[in-house]
């Protein structure tokens, strides 16, 4: 019998999955939330993954369930539990990527470096600790937010007056000390149900308006120390946690030489996309692999350099065809992945990879060959 | 709008397409001749590819239609183009590859190096060849044959007294040479209906029983002058038959020390399969971005070496689940391709790819992890 992974959710990470699925000889569903989705070629139901009937529906035959992004309802996790069905990352996983606060006394528990936090219910909250951390902080919605979205970094309370004014009992806003920081890393890490986890290498990845712009595997000048540092972070949240699946721990290099976790995503990542073409084992195939509880794959690079560059929609970019042919004449080294989305200015619709023995010969291609998509 | 590409035959070659069209972002579909086939994730029809209606109504909205196998009649061909489809290879390059005389007598023209041959009809006229050419031949119909089917060695008329009799008015069987060779070869090549052509580095391949067992990339013992032999030869073979999308060019390097043509392959194929872990465009994605008319890719390899090696099933190779996770588990660093089909002894299941610098621990890893597919 053929084993079968459902996923929830029709973006890019589940469309990515697919090639993986297609070479391991899966079965391989999608529920997406709207027809034409990134994913559509898998999907079999279109539906709201917020209903649970519509979710157990979809999972009934499959033997895992899995996740495009985190932002299913425990309500719905916990059904498909109670109806036997595998879920990976589980429920008590997932909350902690769901909910910010709840990540951040976890890993406070764990013994995890993290920035300096707090919550927030009322404007003297929010100036006491901003008076305690030098007048700056990075105010977060614990749920929902994502490349940018849902974060300010603020000097006064009453740049999140509407935030605090919109909270119902028991919520908070969460404050966190404004970090300096040299630069940005990933550490991305597979665990299996069983216990055993593979590291890639940890890369540095550069944020351009809180998007992710550019990945390097492996990061350039974090090696070392470092490196075993952040592979310790990411094992310890990851058995902490007891997640499954892929991971991406983003982490801070600070200016005074710390590393601090500054967010987690329990599922493939945009700063493991490198793996696709620069890994013996791209992320995708290895969170199939994780969440079936099969042995892990080798986590290799296959060059010395991997250069992920993202394409985000530009001003006139409404012509991928052209755009595609340009690229592909000009950078026959260069991998290109799309997401069969509609460009938009700053949406993210495909990204490109380029490895080789080069670092700045890799960025350049990568760079180049994402800019006829973005004039 | 998105391009789409329309595939005919769901076999492996159709599934293996389906993560390079996913990556180039296009509308990627299939026409299977089953329910069920290995390209079933891509299967928009189910029908007979040799009725034209079906295949016109198919091909309706693609821009371009190309094959998973040759066997597509010249009047279905010869109707796409008349309904204004775009087809690649066309029929004037598929019809060498769908008969084996007519392919000798084209490659003859174009000064090619093939084995001896001749047309014969009558036991007559096998028993002149054989006195000719030592008492030994090699007998094939000029139809249909593939994977050792439709191939016999003989030593007299007798062997092939059933294709004779059964033979139609202007028919003929093809008798060859039987040629002593060191090695098989298999040089590939991509060409876009522009001309633009891209080779890959020649590789040897060992056939058991005339089914292709494991191929290694670059051939170890052939390169230099035996390379630059075969690239001309793939060179002008695709260039003098217009061939359009990926070839594949089956060749024999003779303990005479010639190299001859021996069969040609108008699609990816099993010689091609270590592209896809193995260099920096796969043969798949390499045959979409032809057949579109895209510029192609780089064909440099990402490693030393690469190995391939067929999964066969075997005697009791039935639990392709269990199979899978001590592979995974044995050989972290292999790369396992299934084709969704259920295994009979004897039927290509799936192949392994494993690259690296030392060839023999890369041929050990490659045998080592299809072995608990074929117990």
């Amino acid at each position: 019998m053929t084993t079968t992974v459902g996923v929830i959710g029709g973006g890019q990470l589940a469309r990515m999955m697919i090639p993986a699925a297609i070479n391991l000889g899966l079965d391989y569903r999608v529920l997406a939330e709207n027809e034409g989705s990134s994913a559509k070629l898998a999907t079999t139901v279109v539906g709201d993954y917020t209903d649970i009937q519509t979710v157990l529906d979809f999972a009934a035959g499959c033997d895992v369930i899995t996740f495009d992004h985190e932002h299913v309802p425990s309500p719905v996790l916990d059904a498909l539990l109670a109806a036997g069905i595998s879920v990976h990352p589980g429920p008590h996983a997932l909350e902690f990527a769901q909910d910010k606060i709840r990540m951040r006394e976890r890993l406070a528990e764990l013994g995890v470096p993290v920035p300096g936090w707090t919550r927030a219910v009322t404007p003297a909250d929010v100036e006491e600790f901003l008076t305690e951390w030098g007048g700056r902080a990075v105010a977060k919605t614990p749920r929902g937010g994502y490349d940018g979205k849902g974060v300010r970094v603020i000097t006064s309370a009453a740049e999140i007056a509407d935030w605090l004014g919109d909270l119902a009992e028991g919520q908070s806003i969460l404050l966190e000390e404004f970090v300096e920081f040299r630069r940005e890393l990933s550490q991305m890490i597979a665990r299996r149900p069983s216990g055993d986890t593979a590291l890639w290498p940890v890369v540095e990845s550069v944020q351009v308006d809180g998007v992710c712009k550019e990945v390097i595997s492996p990061a350039p000048h974090s090696q070392g120390k470092i490196a075993d540092m952040t592979g310790d972070i990411a094992t310890t949240i990851a058995n902490g946690l007891d997640v499954t699946g892929v991971m991406a721990v983003e982490l801070f290099e600070t200016t005074d030489d710390r590393i601090l976790v500054n967010e987690l995503a329990m599922r493939p990542h945009n700063s493991g996309h490198w793996s696709q073409d620069g890994s013996l084992t791209s992320q995708f195939e290895q969170h199939l692999r994780a969440v079936l509880d099969l042995p892990l794959g080798s986590s290799a690079m296959v060059a010395d350099w991997a250069v992920m560059s993202n394409i985000l929609g530009g001003p006139s970019s409404g012509d991928l065809d052209t755009a595609t042919a340009q690229t592909l004449g000009e950078y026959p080294e260069a991998k290109l992945h799309l997401y069969g989305k509609t460009p938009r200015p700053g949406r993210k619709i495909g990204h490109v990879n380029v490895i080789g023995d080069d670092l700045d010969r890799a960025v350049a291609a990568a760079r180049g060959a994402t800019a006829f998509f973005q004039d």
